[in-house]
């Protein structure tokens, strides 16, 4: 059942290099069927449709990528898919569409989320959604804190404090953001048991919201009024837009604001940062295998193999990655999963566009 | 300076399997340019070029190859180069062209070449093979031995019994062959001293070869007298040469006959019977890794990397095989290297023909 008032905002615009080779600056990772036949993109629209009719449901995107969205997510108004001339972090979108939609409904919830996370089971992300609403509608910033499972170094974290009155579902104030921690520190945060993942699902009224950009990002929010009084179309967008400041809602509001409040997520959340990360994701064969495309393995376990038309033909591997697509492969142990960046600085470093 | 009545039959009708996905049915090894820009073929002739004319050339390949070698062998007389319909070993060929030079001149010298060896040095092979030349006219049938290095168990043995008196070049009669040894008799082997790893390469005089077929297999001599008479074109060669019976020289000539010789072959011998074996052999860069094609290494050491067009990123990698050609992509640690035979064995049962 739609809940009334609710809006997506999905942003949709990362060009991440992480899950290079297939990865690539014109066909980013949100863009992708990494795992189903369907693109993290359409994965996250449809996660929410049972909340959300398309109508309500926002995009911003790098401009490159708009009429893939587009394609990909045919039933949601063109206009509501927006290009960025530039990534300006996720402050700036966000409060564009608050702007957008204040005459529209002016009591907007807005529900932000990245186009790149998998979830992994439905009922408890609708759930922790649905609760993060009803704080939002007490005026709350809300975040969703994904409950740690091992002392991740990679996420930044969220320090919980007093429990919020709920029902059916638990809800705490944020005491405060923490940054991505040494291991010693991230364990230590285990231990301790009232810290969280920082999800980048975000949940607020866009009256709320818009009162936070004025305080805490006034220049953005004066700028971005001008940006939609003049229009998106207007000739000087692309000029205004590049001025705005570079900013993320962690940075820019959520650390600065008094109100702000978390729901746990325990539905099997995960950013899928690396192609270990999505090797872990993926269902295994009986060698414990990832296997898409054309592979015959001889004493090959507990490996990811992806490939498009060529075969892939693997001996003795463990524990490996092999990516192969048309123009580039990439062969590396999980554990250097990670150092997938430094192959995409190396090709950045000999104008290696091509790849990139 | 050529040597007088010396003939070279280079046998290039194998098709095999172990540098699979380059070595194909219709693109074998010994047509490859693995090491340097000529191929194998090309760089077995190259090397007896200054003591045998082009003229003076046979090529006996199968018939499916036998365009190629034609065009890879442009000086030598086509009509030399033969194509068998199907393979018979080694013994069927060497046979046939010894009868085919018997008129032509007869006291031709045999000097027999498999075509998918690589020789580092060339000096002193030129020097082996004319120290065996010396022997074929005094009637030995003369194989080069190896001088081991390692106890290596894929190979057969050749125990040297008695030394030969010979100007310049040390010389053994030959005591028995001896098969592929297991490691301990290889060990064995390589500290008792006078074994020698069997090169496949021989020398005898064209009437000497012919008397000890006579002797030796006579049914095959005869078969083969008959199609020298009706002609290579004859409309029954190609029944005629599956009549034939399958034999190697080792087996259907060497250890039977009496009067068998070996002069020893210290020149870098290889049989490139694997990609780690052609691994060794190619230069290695400053991270021991041998390196064709577009590499990027990030922490890659100790490695064979080989690419066609697709750029190759690798990042982990230790004592690693990477072998990508158009439609096909193997990885396997150099410890795994005889295993391709495996894949090759997958593909035959799958019947993927389009890989073999």
């Amino acid at each position: 059942m739609f809940m009334s008032h609710l809006y997506a905002v999905i942003l949709a615009g990362g060009s991440g290099t992480r899950l290079w080779p297939r990865s690539r600056k014109l066909n980013p990772k949100q863009l992708l069927d990494l795992i189903s036949p369907r693109t993290m993109l359409q994965e996250t629209y449809d996660r929410i449709g049972a909340l959300v009719p398309p109508q309500n449901v926002f995009v911003v995107t790098n401009r490159e990528y708009v009429e893939t969205v587009r394609a990909q997510l045919p039933a949601v108004p063109p206009a509501q898919i927006i290009g960025e001339p530039e990534g300006r972090g996720t402050a700036p979108p966000v409060a564009l569409v608050a702007l957008l939609l204040r005459e529209r409904d002016p009591e907007a919830v807005l529900l932000v989320l990245p186009a790149d996370h998998v979830i992994q089971t439905l009922a408890p992300y609708l759930e922790a959604v649905q609760a993060a609403v009803a704080l939002a509608n007490q005026k709350y910033l809300v975040t969703l804190g994904v409950t740690p499972t091992y002392p991740e170094t990679g996420y930044g974290y969220i320090e919980a404090s007093a429990a919020l009155d709920l029902e059916n579902h638990a809800a705490f104030r944020v005491h405060r953001f923490r940054e991505k921690p040494n291991l010693e520190t991230a364990q230590e945060f285990l231990e301790r048991g009232h810290f969280y993942w920082n999800s980048g699902i975000f949940i607020w009224r866009g009256d709320v919201i818009l009162e936070a950009f004025a305080q805490h990002m006034p220049q953005t929010f004066a700028q971005l009024q001008k940006i939609v009084a003049a229009g998106l179309d207007a000739s000087a967008f692309d000029a205004d837009w590049r001025a705005l400041e570079n900013e993320t809602l962690d940075y820019g509001i959520l650390e600065r604001a008094a109100r702000v409040a978390m729901t746990p997520l325990d539905a099997g959340w995960n950013d899928v940062g690396s192609w270990a990360a999505l090797y872990a994701l993926m269902p295994h064969d009986a060698h414990e295998n990832a296997v898409q495309g054309n592979h015959i393995g001889v004493n090959t376990r507990a490996s990811f193999i992806y490939g498009e038309r060529r075969l892939i033909a693997t001996i003795g591997l463990e524990n490996m990655i092999v990516v192969d697509t048309d123009d580039a492969l990439l062969i590396c142990p999980q554990t250097h999963a990670q150092d997938v960046k430094k192959i995409v600085d190396e090709l950045k470093r000999r104008h290696a566009n091509e790849y990139l």
